[in-house]
């Protein structure tokens, strides 16, 4: 017999956690397709010269990377940021500009397997390409609130921030070290506390001064978007373009009405190097150790290294499964209901129940038949494990015999209007 | 610059195929919910031990395989039977039989790739595993039927055998040659015709009247189920298993009244040497060449091979991309709309329409919000590319001004419930 074992950091999914998570992905989609964007699919082998681009990111050494029968060096994706340069400039002519595209689908990275990371995984990106103004920046960040809105996942802020802010105080401050070296160091600043980012800037050779002087831009208050804004507009010049991106954003977060949902945060950086405009993460309030559920930010070279033009995006990714463990805290409907059928059919040697689940399903609702060969105790036992909550064992002149599991009580004489309301 | 190709066998899919791919899918999996089957997910890399099982096949050298990063040897999954025999003999403890479980997924096979066949592309499988009777065996036969119908690919068939009724009538006949031989040489039949069939028999050293009375057991009528079977019960003896079990589920056909669209033809085969029972395939009345969308059949010995019982189970698998091209030969909404969205909203200069967005898609509506840099004519060329159909160009006092793309009209002055109407 051969071991039926899986591999180090990959998974099964038992149908309880994956119909949670199809129900979710579902939600998500209908959001997604409600705000005009479209999916796309991409094959998850490509040659390992496109997915490497550039190449000397910490993901080259975790991709697998073969060679095929062909004797061609291919590799699986590691994101869908690069087969999405890849995608839009190889079919450049078929898509029309701005470019909303969603793409849910499977990555693999070689890492370290350890809790809650894997070497498979889904990834759940949204992106706008083709455009570079407030209205799109805005209208990922529309759809970054309603997710989390429509989620019902509690409380919750988007930190927003630019790249610009930051470059523009440096140079203001006559700073000397690069934009990229201070970002970097700020971004682990939830890492390693504030006293670390100390210690890196100090390593990179600025004056106690500068230092402060960063220190004091990161500390700026986040209590309200608008606030921190003129503060910002106050020290930067009201004319300087990473200002007039903010304000019009939050004019528009204004006419929304959800601009108390935004905190305007100088500490968020976002660690990639590609961001080029506003960035942002997501906090839940009453869960911050979950961290960040949708993140992203304006880069504006994505096809560079696969087309001449070289376009503008804004865009973000859903973490999924730190969604799950929020909505699994908040007892959302999407995670309590892992139920695999609302009625389960009994298997009697009576007159046959077929026609029963028939009209059953005409009324939307999930029928088992059973269709093994235990008796009635193991059915039942069937419909407990597998969280069916109702159990038909007759139907005569269109009433039911239903046994309702939870409390082991059994209702006789149920209308098909009586047991669709039950089920829902 | 850096090529932007796919490997050869593979492709993208643009937003206006996989909008209806995801439609399909999403239809298909509500048709599975409502019989209470559940989705799972399985690694798309596993062990090569645990994939090549007994080995042998035709599908063992097509498999992508390599040494991972940790030197394990590796595969993609090349089927999704395979990963279920590991998945349910690890998982055993967890499941409750019968289990009905769904799976769609990416699976990989290096094949020379030709017109309609590529390296990477999608199954949908489902299956019943752990039960042996006729009931079973007509929950996926009644689900096969319910996607067609559901579906609206026109008239069709679906033709079912038994493989016990071969073995019956050779051993019957006193034909010495083994039932496999001649069943290899029946499955043929479509391709090489009868004389071809005759041709292999002759090799593998029947007699003339054995030869004779292979091809009277082929070609039996096939007009009505009931009829074939009374004809076969004769031949067979209405006390063995296989009859009795196709009495079984001629009566469940008729108690749905659906028996007029099952044939038994006694020459389908299903070539795969592990199918034990009933077999099945279907056939469009009217495009016959797109060939057989849902197949499948009875095994009695899914998981010998990672646990020490070997559970039975009947399936059948989707052929997406076939029902896909029947599905746009018959015009069916499916297949028809790609819209990106239902409406689009004009950038304007004037008052902000992001209100009314937000209007629509309360409704249930997919409304894209223009957000480039170009002007009216160009976003009216937007539209209609991404087959958008209509276009709202003003929101006052809650009535809206859209242009009609097909026809090119401005409608003035239309309520909510109106535009609703419309797009629907």
């Amino acid at each position: 017999m051969i071991e039926p074992k899986v591999l180090k950091g990959f998974r099964d999914s038992l149908p309880s956690q994956e119909i949670v998570r199809q129900n979710l992905i579902s939600e998500i989609q209908n959001i997604f397709r409600s705000f005009g964007f479209v999916p796309i699919d991409t094959p998850c082998i490509e040659y390992s010269e496109v997915l490497l681009g550039k190449g000397g990111g910490e993901t080259d050494k975790q991709m697998f990377r073969f060679q095929d029968n062909g004797n061609r060096d291919v590799s699986l994706r590691f994101d869908l940021t690069v087969p999405l340069a890849r995608y839009v400039s190889a079919n450049y002519a078929q898509l029309r500009f701005p470019f909303k595209r969603y793409h849910i689908g499977k990555v693999w990275r070689g890492e370290k397997p350890q809790k809650g990371r894997y070497r498979e995984f889904l990834q759940c990106d949204f992106d706008i390409i083709g455009a570079d103004n407030a209205q799109s920046d805005f209208e990922i960040l529309l759809l970054i609130h309603t997710c989390l809105k429509t989620m019902n996942v509690g409380e919750f802020k988007v930190l927003v921030s630019h790249r610009g802010l930051l470059n523009n105080y440096l140079t203001k401050n006559s700073i000397p070290t690069g934009a990229d070296a201070v970002l970097r160091a700020i971004d682990k600043l939830n890492k390693i506390g504030l006293d670390g980012v100390v210690e890196i800037l100090k390593e990179e050779g600025l004056q106690d001064k500068d230092i402060e002087a960063v220190k004091s831009f990161i500390a700026l208050p986040k209590k309200n978007f608008g606030e921190t804004l003129s503060l910002l507009s106050d020290l930067l010049g009201s004319d300087s373009a990473e200002i007039i991106r903010l304000n019009e954003l939050y004019q528009m977060m204004k006419d929304c009405n959800i601009d108390s949902d935004f905190v305007l945060d100088t500490s968020i950086t976002r660690g990639l190097d590609y961001y080029t405009g506003i960035v942002y993460e997501t906090v839940l309030e009453k869960m911050p150790q979950i961290g960040s559920i949708c993140s992203g930010g304006r880069y504006n070279n994505l096809t560079g290294l696969y087309h001449r033009d070289s376009l503008p995006g804004v865009g973000s990714c859903i973490g999924l499964d730190r969604l799950l463990a929020a909505l699994e805290e908040t007892g959302s409907d999407i995670t309590s209901n892992s139920r695999y059928a609302d009625i389960l059919i009994l298997k009697t040697n009576g007159p046959s129940l077929s026609s029963a689940a028939s009209v059953l399903r005409k009324e939307g609702l999930k029928v088992d038949c059973y269709c093994g060969d235990k008796g009635p105790g193991q059915q039942y036992a069937y419909a407990e494990a597998n969280s069916i909550p109702y159990v038909v064992s007759a139907y005569e002149n269109g009433l039911f015999t239903v046994k309702e599991i939870k409390t082991r009580k059994v209702l006789e004489g149920l209308s098909l209007s009586e047991l669709v309301e039950k089920c829902r």
